[in-house]
């Protein structure tokens, strides 16, 4: 079986990890830094671990691609799959704990006006006290209550009394980290009663434009939001014109509806927007990575032995 | 008795609240923006709460000095008192959420280099994925394990797992919230096992400089500092060399020597260096000036009824 690992940022150990994994299953693996490296007779590869897009689209040897990332709406198109048959598995669980300390770091950034005081120091000005908000007391309403949402919700809870509103499509949600969990069919009742709205959701056409303008209008006056699903789930005009007006308080979106930002985009220059370039979970911190390798070993161990794999897309959901 | 409260930023219901405590005690209140608005009736007030550093230095008939800061470093000179037996009592206990707030807020924009990525949104950039660094696996280090660093402490925790060392004169900590607490004088075999070093301590004697040339090299390679006490305790030419060297990967400071940080100070430019204006506790938190009153009160029923008062600071201690 051959196995093509393709992931620039793997060390030693990882590599050693995912070796002595594939020798356990009598496969043979190739590591590349990128999908153009990839040895020709590796090209009709079994498995691919990595961003195998090219592959994917031309082999039908390909049975199974495992993805680094999370979201995997990329691969929800036509055409994407020589074999439609391939098996898709995403790295679902390994960057509940980075992201959760993004939400945390720019909700707190933005409560506390930490933007402007770092804008001042960079101008070298001895800013003055700013009103400020806490994370303490408020009302924070979670849409997305997977692996990301429930690992904020963890660290959030420390920030005590506040309240945490879970909102996803069953209503329901295996962790008791939530007050209360609702559907999304409720999401317009709950969102004139939130402080903070924090956004992880998967790229679906469900999840499509879910914060409309209307839906931004039902937010109190002050509120934040904070995105680190997929761009598609904001109607990002109108969000930036409740930046313009201050009836939001901020909003840190680091994700857009088209990445990288476009140059002369008007988020840009939104006022009380925190931009960061889809950085919130990426493999740069050595925890996600392995915990990312350590999924896809497992995983590894289990197809090697005609077991069910974990992580597996439902092409249907896509998620 | 002739109470003055000085502070420009209470509310209705505050003033309400300080009338109503005054009254059942015989008190009569004068709420003023400034020490300079004191009508001439009330110079010779009894209490005063805030900053009422000339009536202090002019007054003998002034009893009770009860500032809205947790830090009393200013009021430790000789001269400061006309009435060398005036008590006074600080603010300490409204600080700890809004300051360990900060703490996180800044030592997440520091290890997940928000600093950079904020800049580079400042100029329309794209940026790209830096490494990243994360609470969870930290081994954090507490200098002042009093109602800040336990707060922070509280909240810290919540990233887990993590180690949380708190150090202290007395080595010892009511609230069990630190793996270990250990004395001052065991700090320099803590320091090169520090990952993060969080200093939340009164201007003393003992605390000035604490935070030496010398002990800056005993912290590791890649390690933060975060400074939410006073800017004397830390050797700031020192720490300006460890950051300008990239030895130290960050450090963020709230307070400094001279506060404004003078224009053309080396800190202004210096790399990996998160500077804030004396904000991290600021009673533009509605919540630090809600508990700050509640103190006020609390200690004012108890002085018209004669009890001993809470936080009354030792003047042989400093804190």
């Amino acid at each position: 079986m051959k196995i093509v690992v393709i992931n620039k940022l793997l060390k030693d150990t990882h590599r050693e990890q995912i070796r002595k994994t594939a020798a356990g299953i009598g496969g043979e693996v190739v590591f590349v830094d990128k999908e153009e490296d990839i040895p020709s007779d590796f090209k009709e590869c079994e498995v691919i671990y990595g961003f195998g897009m090219e592959t994917a689209r031309t082999s039908k040897a390909l049975k199974w691609l495992a993805v680094p990332s999370a979201g995997v709406d990329y691969l929800m198109k036509p055409g994407v799959f020589a074999n439609e048959d391939c098996i898709i598995t995403n790295s679902s669980g390994s960057y509940g704990v980075t992201i959760a300390e993004h939400i945390i770091a720019v909700s707190l950034l933005m409560m506390r006006r930490l933007d402007v005081t770092y804008r001042d120091s960079l101008n070298g000005k001895w800013g003055s006290p700013l009103p400020q908000k806490s994370l303490k007391n408020a009302r924070i309403l979670v849409l997305g209550t997977g692996d990301i949402g429930c690992c904020f919700a963890r660290r959030a809870r420390a920030f005590e009394p506040l309240s945490l509103t879970g909102v996803c499509r069953s209503g329901e949600c295996d962790e008791p980290v939530f007050d209360k969990v609702m559907k999304v069919s409720q999401l317009d009742g709950l969102l004139p009663e939130t402080d903070l709205l924090v956004m992880s959701l998967p790229d679906t056409q469900e999840t499509r434009d879910i914060l409309s303008r209307e839906r931004i209008g039902l937010l109190p006056e002050g509120s934040y939001v904070v995105n680190v699903g997929r761009g598609t789930a904001i109607d990002e005009d109108a969000l930036a014109d409740a930046l313009d007006s201050g009836r939001l308080a901020g909003a840190a979106l680091d994700v857009f509806r088209n990445e990288p930002l476009p140059e002369g985009n008007r988020l840009w220059k939104t006022p009380n927007l925190i931009i960061t370039p889809h950085v919130a979970g990426n493999l740069t911190l050595d925890h996600t990575l392995d915990v990312n390798v350590g999924l896809f070993c497992a995983n590894l161990s289990r197809y090697g032995k005609g077991l069910p794999l974990e992580n597996v897309i439902d092409r249907t959901k896509g998620y």
